[in-house]
């Protein structure tokens, strides 16, 4: 997945330290990608997942729409160039001077997932269109996501009806059928459950126009993943079969597989050693780890490819750790990671994959080290 | 432990969004502390809890040394006032330019747990004084550490006879008996095996003349722990106990236990929520999470006490969670915390003793949320 354009960066820049490399132009046919795979929704890029100013340009320029998490997120796409309408501020936990300060800034579609914050979007972004999310199960997600967001179907309607008797637009629905999901039938499902909700408020005279259907879309690490255009086809046939000839507007909110595969993180081999003469296991450190941008190996959740200058030669597993004094701070020890015998301190090696939730995930500054700096090409 | 000084700080600046707010004065009695509990031992301050240049300045002009993790970390200690016999580099895993960087800066006195790394100081610091670090087991440790740091005692005594032979002086041995130690005898254990490394390293002429004893003493969260005064009188007859009347020098590193119970976040109720109307167990969303300075929830690891307008009312078991679009980031599910049901959105709460490991975890900026901000008073 390290593109030519990222390896011709690095042999000609060789970055001194630990460093994400970005190819835009992964990330353009991506969008193409999704774009052809949909061509009825519209593409909310999570910003979240990669904030890079280069990343939000291109995709504004591209006509995409942006789900933001904070008001510093929705500044940031509206400095990329994305107009108030084309975001969302889908993070369903907003205080209220937040809402007020999206409203202030024009944006007009939020997210929730109880009559708590409908209160609060009604008082600080009054007449704003809402969407409901509602909880799916995550069965298939190689990181099912917990209960933090969303609500029961049944308590999904009540907060719709609530926001009409507050005045503002009962808009649509959202799910997020768990991150890295891999299996097609998880949107069915999910749409299922959505309709249900349309088809009960509008019993009361609400008619719901939207189906948000969040992210979920994978990006390849070791596993191969079903490609963007059969994630097209089974959600276009699960909403043929739930709405019929009456198929809502519907956004999706791509961002791991937006960037995921654009970016490669180049890291260097600090010590590689053993506890005891007798172990069969080497430790091999490098110079990044769980608190310098790979937080998402935490329960050893991704597992993302390395490639070395030794690739192709004899291989035994190592525990893969980062640099600092931090006894958690191990990426791979439960499965140990198979990595060429003849490596050596010293050397180089490609985390790739690593487009997504790994520079913000940076931490300041623990035990000295540096954020991950970041390299768009 | 929400200190008269810290509360009238929070009345009178009213700090907008979390922060974390650190007295000195509690700072100043833990190092006093310790030097009553262990007057043999020196004291190097762990940098990496809390690595703020009021602390660290404080620290050097009370006579503290430091232990740090990078070069960045003694470049903090040099800035705070302490000369470089005052340092110790206490990170295993340095890659060789950060070592000839340290010996630059004057740094003699180096961690390693692996001929590997011995060869790398020979090259870079050459001689240098090193200690190695052997494993223990962490029973009694609330969070016990993984075997990232240190090598069996075996290999310790072949590590340092490595680093006599390429003229570096074998100084010493450490270890670190897990972090938040309760159990009092967990340091018995270790110097048992350090005695055990000594007395072998001895019968070929190698003299080790230093024990240090690293960290592990805990502050209070939610169970009363020992004082420091118990786990000196508990090394002390251990040391004895293994030592005999030739006790070797003797170094601390305590971080949490030093600034640990000086610190409280001031946070924010952003919502209050249920799943379902069925639910019984209400989701309070703060606006401070995992991602935002409370890393050490991870699995639930540790529980800080916490504290509300409304204490002293009838409490309910609550799922607490942090304010970013990431389902990880909940602190506690798996058991939940009681909080007074009369706890309302916006209700400022305190997190105490969080001193330690929270605003350098921080990250750079994860859903557009800036870094914990700190008030050092």
């Amino acid at each position: 997945m390290a593109t030519q354009r990222i390896l011709d960066f690095l042999a000609t820049r060789r970055p001194n330290g630990p460093c994400l490399v970005l190819d835009l132009d992964v990330v353009a046919d991506n969008f193409r990608a999704f774009e052809k795979a949909l061509p009825q929704s519209r593409i909310y890029y999570a910003v979240k997942a990669n904030p890079a100013p280069e990343v939000l340009r291109l995709l504004a320029s591209m006509g995409s729409s942006f789900d933001t998490a904070s008001v510093a997120e929705i500044e940031m796409a509206l400095d990329a160039g994305a107009t108030a309408d084309r975001i969302s501020f889908g993070n369903t936990i907003k205080k209220e001077r937040d809402i007020a300060r999206a409203h202030e800034l024009g944006i007009g579609l939020f997210a929730v997932d109880s009559v708590e914050e409908v209160d609060k979007i009604a008082r600080a972004a009054p007449g704003a269109r809402v969407f409901c999310r509602v909880l799916t199960d995550g069965e298939g997600a190689e990181w099912p996501l917990s209960r933090k967001f969303g609500c029961v179907p049944a308590m999904a309607v009540d907060v719709l009806r609530h926001a009409r008797s507050l005045g503002l637009d009962a808009y649509g629905v959202s799910f997020h059928v768990g991150s890295q999901q891999c299996d097609l039938s998880a949107w069915d499902r999910a749409l299922g459950d959505a309709k249900r909700v349309f088809a009960t408020l509008a019993n009361e005279g609400i008619v719901l126009k939207m189906v948000n259907m969040g992210g979920g879309f994978p990006t390849r690490y070791l596993k191969d993943v079903p490609v963007a255009q059969a994630y097209g086809q089974a959600i276009f046939e699960a909403l043929s079969k739930h709405f019929g000839n009456n198929i809502p507007e519907t956004i999706i909110e791509p961002g791991r597989g937006m960037v995921g595969n654009a970016g490669v993180i180049k890291s260097e081999v600090v010590l590689i050693s053993k506890k005891a003469d007798n172990d069969n296991v080497r430790w091999v450190f490098l110079d990044i780890g769980k608190f310098g941008g790979l937080a998402e190996t935490m329960d050893e959740a991704i597992r993302y490819p390395i490639s070395t200058v030794h690739d192709g030669s004899e291989t035994a597993p190592c525990v893969l750790a980062g640099p600092t004094c931090d006894s958690a701070d191990v990426m791979y020890e439960k499965t140990p990671y198979p990595l060429p015998l003849s490596l050596t301190i010293g050397d180089e090696v490609l985390i790739e994959g690593t487009g997504a939730y790994t520079t913000t995930y940076s931490s300041v500054a623990f035990n000295g080290f540096e954020p991950l700096r970041s390299y768009v090409i």
